[in-house]
């Protein structure tokens, strides 16, 4: 009998190549699927993720691929991590050969476990963050669309790559409609480093991983502007409030972004050195356009897209969003940060967890 | 006529201070009232707080006092913003002199509003943290044990002194059960700086600012520890988890916590550099003891007081409290702080907003 299939990790970032080394770390035979074949090679070769994770040594069993082999596409459990906006042709491209090889079987065709399909056997967890752009979909409702019977969960919370990679304690939530998804999910990566805590709202936990980026670009312009820790606390504690108000209107439970995936990584999101786009606010609030931002950063601040989803998706909710609108104000509409921020602040002080 | 009494601030540490400030700005005659001879001598005659906020000019009109003069005992308005282990002997000494005035009268006796009683006419809101030593109070309770009919708001949210005293926009919450008085004290401090929003569930706000410091010491031996932003946010996020469990139990709302008196105080608190707490947890990170920390500064990190009245307030309540236990065991009981860290972060993983 040939061992159990790897655990499939999609995408070769800085968080893949992370959540890999964790998954390697609690036992398992791991596969990570990039798209770009050099940066695959160079990977496979070096041992060293160069681009994300410069100076951590991946172990030699961890293998990088471009495409899925006989093995991997058996895989029952899949960790997709590919970026938000390329995760829908990421999971075009594998569907087909997922499709011709069941779950979790031998190569001679026997059924390891009783399934329904070949994608319904597989246990995927989404751990991109952010919304699609123009259709404004969540990465959960991306992977949907193309394999709709498998079983979903998502994975957010305060989670800088770098500290995983280095086995630095970091807790998470994994989120299912079905708690048994969520315990699967769970066991997964049962290390003693990577702590994984579970929610039954993953609406919830994925909004509040795909907006955080919007005010970790106002707290990058606060800090900017020089406004301080004040201003810096009451723009995340009013932020997680907005995302709250923004979430609950699709669906989640408010709750929920108290926890880990809500105001845990917005925490860690608008406070650290490692967050990009806290950077990028930084630099917009000390005078830079967002044109000549971009044309000097290689990766997009996803925030910046994010934004513009955000606030689209507002006027479409009827859900005001105070924060979300001035960062919006001042990325595309040209409005100076201090002016943006003085007006937000100038607001009315009303009733706190009323709807203003 | 005599124009109206001024506001009086109880307390000229950096808080109080600052608050002055504030209050001068938005247009009051302010007095200030100290309990030490030498440093109010010292503030009233240099204008400047130079041991709590070095380079902050203070405008001639804020008088510093020692004692109640004629018109502050007359204030219809007191900002208690005394040390919590010294409130309870601060409001005794000052009790006789209010009631011996009625709030707002003229000299000649004429009441300007109709009151039930002199300290009924009063609006005190009370801005320190903590719980009392001994007895557990929180510091409103204090300020009620002596002066009962008075009107009592409490005010908290992050409010680092020195950049409220360089106008560096703040954002606070006010709360009362009524909300008439949450209003009135709101309206007193109506700057565009330092923006007041209005709460009803004053046990909610009061317990959070009570509370955080022992999360800050916390965030603090984890930095110290160099766990990094992950374990931090965590530690917040859970954190402020524990103080709504234990908030809760004490009576007030839930959704209080996700407020600025609740997860935004903690931000600021265990983010920042001013915070003497996290500080605090640092060195003890790196090996100090506690009584060698306490004999090398001149004032005590309130945490240390706060998470002894915590762990004893939660046996009482019979909550569980995790990171304050942990914090306990690391100050109290010689624990090792890594041990003791590590220990917490193994717990079992379970349903993230559940009771454990």
């Amino acid at each position: 009998m040939r061992p159990s299939p790897p655990i499939l990790v999609l995408g070769n970032g800085g968080f893949g190549t992370a959540l890999a080394l964790v998954l390697h770390r609690a036992g398992h035979s791991v596969v990570v699927l990039g798209h770009r074949n050099e940066v695959t090679a160079e990977i496979e070769r070096t041992r060293e993720n160069r681009r994300y994770l410069p100076g951590i040594r991946i172990p030699d069993t961890i293998r990088f691929r471009t495409e899925l082999d006989e093995d991997s596409a058996r895989a029952t459990t899949i960790v997709s991590v590919a970026p938000t906006q390329h995760l829908r042709e990421t999971w075009m491209r594998i569907e087909p050969t997922l499709s011709r090889h069941a779950a979790g079987t031998t190569p001679e065709g026997k059924h390891v476990r009783e399934v329904a399909s070949p994608l319904g056997g597989r246990l995927i967890i989404s751990c991109s963050k952010g919304f699609e752009r123009g259709s404004g979909e969540l990465p959960s409702a991306c992977i949907r669309d193309v394999v709709p019977e498998s079983r979903l969960c998502v994975l957010s919370g305060p989670s800088h790559a770098e500290e995983i990679a280095r086995h630095l304690i970091t807790s998470v939530v994994v989120a299912a409609r079905d708690d048994a998804d969520a315990r699967e999910a769970q066991a997964v990566f049962g290390t003693t480093t990577f702590r994984v805590y579970r929610s039954s709202d993953p609406i919830g936990v994925e909004v509040g991983g795909a907006a955080k980026n919007v005010i970790a670009l106002a707290a990058g312009i606060s800090d900017g502007l020089g406004f301080g820790d004040n201003a810096r606390a009451a723009l995340v504690c009013r932020g997680a409030l907005e995302i709250s108000r923004l979430g609950t209107a699709l669906g989640a439970r408010a709750a929920t972004f108290t926890g880990l995936s809500g105001i845990g990584d917005l925490v860690a999101t608008c406070t650290s050195a490692h967050s990009r786009n806290r950077a990028v606010g930084i630099r917009i609030a000390q005078g830079e356009k967002l044109r000549d931002i971009l044309a000097t950063t290689e990766t997009i601040a996803e925030g910046v897209t994010t934004t513009a989803s955000v606030t689209e998706l507002s006027s479409r909710l009827g859900v005001d969003l105070p924060i979300t609108r001035a960062v919006y104000g001042i990325l595309y509409e040209d409005q100076s940060p201090r002016h943006a921020v003085e007006r937000l602040m100038s607001r009315a002080a009303g009733d706190e967890l009323g709807a203003d």
